[in-house]
């Protein structure tokens, strides 16, 4: 999907919600063990129901490759569940991978690449640590997207991503020189949205760039502040809620509160787009 | 594997010698595309050709992710083959993983736990970026191994890990900060043979720990300025080559041709373990 498309994408569902399938398995809704893929059905549902407000699902790897085998296939039928929707769903492996180029290659193509090649995500999150050469294989994929972890949510980000050098703090630098190997059309970056007060200086550093912030939620950073300081006339953001709307409950119908709680943000998200006169 | 086993090991095989089972399937020697899965063949024939030379085998879990299902069960194949050999190998999942804590774990889990649970590797590899709560759940498993990216082989190392902050480059800081969350009897880092210079400084910072020293080979670091620079009493080194190794040849006897490569790589390694008195 490219940058038009996804900009329509928003605009259409008044929405910037992506939706985190970080479904582990031993928090699901007890009745679907009876599946013989429990995180399929899941997934499956929570998809149903949350698709209208929703512009990206968002499947972190662990919570599949933790499962092998199984997780995997679990994973496949997850895309292929959500490519059914074409372009009216921006998909996002969430694999925080980088390697060597010659092993980075085959990273991308494992997530981007279409047909029987690979999964054919639009993206894929990458880890910046091992510079230029980890990433621009990913960027090589028509209208696919490499997300580059800037800024993250966790407390760990205070170790090394503030460090300052040359008056640049470690993500500053990170942003400033990786956006140089791709375009605003092939980059976006992770920004938590626990660092949300940092937003304003970012979008000094990359003010056209999107944004995949994870972080509202669970992890308790704020909407409000979010797009206060981050949203730029064409959204800018893609704003991710994992555990609090996927395991809203765990009672049978799960997927009715997962979308009471999606519809919680995406109305919030609807009254930002309109003041900032985006619809 | 705990560190006295490892030692015992490096004694046993004199040898340091990790062999990375970058094992693409479009360099496979022709033959074995007649195999249901050529990749385990390929791993099981170079695996049975150099164990006695080898103390630790290195899947890098790009070049089986990439494939998909078929690629994680030649990945589970051929690590419950090495684990056959009991405490004979060292076996290390290349993944570079790394998330915010509570998705660190999954990855452990994945990576380390035994059983049904995981794959059971004794080590895996560890980015930094994200900090401590996305390394230190790797390090809670009993006499396994969180390997962390400190200096990497590649051109995009000098990206990033060179950026000094307080009188100390990023991947100083790293070592510095990380060696910290656990010890040197569950962390090891990365450091790429080409940055082999710096093995001197890098020693003054962290002179117990095991390195894992990838780039001998075809990216052309040199094993005697590793070894000069990198060595000591415990040996604290796991070198690593693969493409050299693994594809030395093409023929039905690549295996013949990856052993007699392992053969002079381990032939210098005895020179210089008899050398420093190790054995």
């Amino acid at each position: 999907m490219n940058r038009k498309q996804l900009f329509d994408l928003i605009r259409a569902k008044k929405s910037f919600l992506c939706v985190g399938l970080d479904s582990d398995i031993e928090k699901l809704p007890p009745h679907l063990l009876e599946f013989s893929d429990p995180v399929f059905e899941f997934n499956k549902a929570i998809i149903d129901a949350t698709i209208d407000l929703t512009i990206a699902y968002k499947p972190n790897l662990a919570f599949y490759e933790s499962r092998g085998i199984a997780g995997w296939h679990t994973l496949e039928k997850t895309i292929r569940y959500l490519k059914q929707f074409g372009d009216n769903v921006f998909t996002i492996a969430d694999a925080k991978r980088g390697d060597i180029g010659n092993t980075s290659l085959l990273y991308a193509k494992a997530f981007l690449a279409g047909g029987n090649d690979g999964l054919d995500f639009d993206a894929v999150t990458v880890a910046p640590y091992m510079g230029s050469d980890s990433v621009t294989p990913f960027l090589s994929y028509e209208n696919k997207w490499a997300i580059i972890l800037g800024l993250t949510s966790n407390k760990g980000a205070q170790d090394f991503q503030f460090l300052e050098s040359e008056q640049k703090k470690l993500y500053e630098s990170v942003l400033k020189k990786s956006s140089s190997w791709g375009t605003v059309d092939n980059i976006m970056y992770v920004i938590g949205a626990t660092q949300a007060h940092t937003l304003k200086e970012i979008r000094q550093i990359i003010p056209d760039h999107f944004l995949l912030i994870p972080g509202i939620g669970a992890q308790g950073g704020s909407l409000d502040e979010v797009v206060a300081n981050g949203m730029n006339q064409q959204c800018g953001l893609i704003v991710n809620a994992s555990r609090s709307i996927i395991f809203a409950s765990k009672d049978k119908d799960f997927d009715k509160n997962a979308r009471s709680e999606a519809l919680t943000v995406q109305t919030q998200m609807a009254q930002h787009l309109a003041n900032y006169n985006i619809i």
